[in-house]
């Protein structure tokens, strides 16, 4: 039986719980509250803060120091639930699916920001884009190695938003 | 008490859960096992699979089709334990923290691929770019909105051993 089909059966069993997921650190952030948080239509996310691991990953950290740019994963650990259905600020509130947005309420509440490495002292990582509220937990980093060029990029109702917006 | 204050707090009486992942469908890929996913320098990620969402979430997908490239969050289910320090292909086995790798063996078992979206039929989005093993499960998707500059990008040991390995 190939690993899908086993996986489908178990769905039907009864669900699959996959890993319960640890904080590697939290975030220092300048937003105590999800108001304070930049949102909507060209929305700067140019705060600085850090990620302060636990001292016990300290090791895990060796050369992150020569990358510029980091992927950080982290908890949504404000959020409750989830809604298939978003209604994202920088669409002014139309619906869209929740795959197709940032949106906070996603069936796993999982956050993912790219950040500014401007300087490691130990655990602590200061860094520039920080999104998050103060507190949040982290649960990945990783190295940013590649970007899609911008010219093969196209970006739904936000490019359709941003048109609307200029017009207005 | 600041919520930072209080995470540490939980912390230092042993450790705190967060979330349990579940999985919100599974990855079809041509690779079959671990040693088939091309890996090291010069890599390529061209290979087409698709995401096969659970049917219950279909209703997250409103307005995908019209993005041209998504994040996948997904588990490396066949990973098991950690290790702080990784020794990747593509830098011929030297030492690297892990959150300066893409290793499989990470703290939270969490992969993150950026994909371009082919086509979408019902639940299950064709995408090129797959770097997962068939039956993989998936965690979340989100819409890639913007890229880091080449420019901007600096891309620490990998640069390093594509400089050592475009001179040998």
């Amino acid at each position: 039986m190939r690993r899908l089909d086993a996986l489908w059966l178990r769905m039907k069993c009864g669900g699959v719980d996959l890993f319960t997921a640890q904080p590697i650190g939290f975030i220092h952030s300048p937003y105590l509250e999800t108001s304070a948080i930049p949102k909507g239509l060209g929305a700067r996310h140019d705060a600085e803060g850090a990620i302060e691991l636990l001292r016990e990953y300290e090791p895990g950290l060796k050369d992150i120091e020569d990358f510029s740019h980091l992927f950080v994963l982290w908890e949504f650990d404000r959020a409750e639930g989830f809604d298939l259905i978003a209604h994202p600020p920088a669409d002014a509130g139309r619906p869209h699916g929740v795959f197709s947005t940032r949106s906070p309420r996603r069936p796993n509440p999982i956050g993912l920001t790219v950040v500014e490495l401007l300087g490691r002292e130990g655990t602590s990582l200061r860094v520039r884009g920080v999104d998050m509220l103060d507190g949040t937990p982290v649960l990945d980093i990783k190295p940013y190695l590649s970007s899609v060029p911008a010219e093969k990029m196209r970006r739904g109702w936000l490019e359709e938003a941003e048109k609307r917006g200029s017009r207005e």
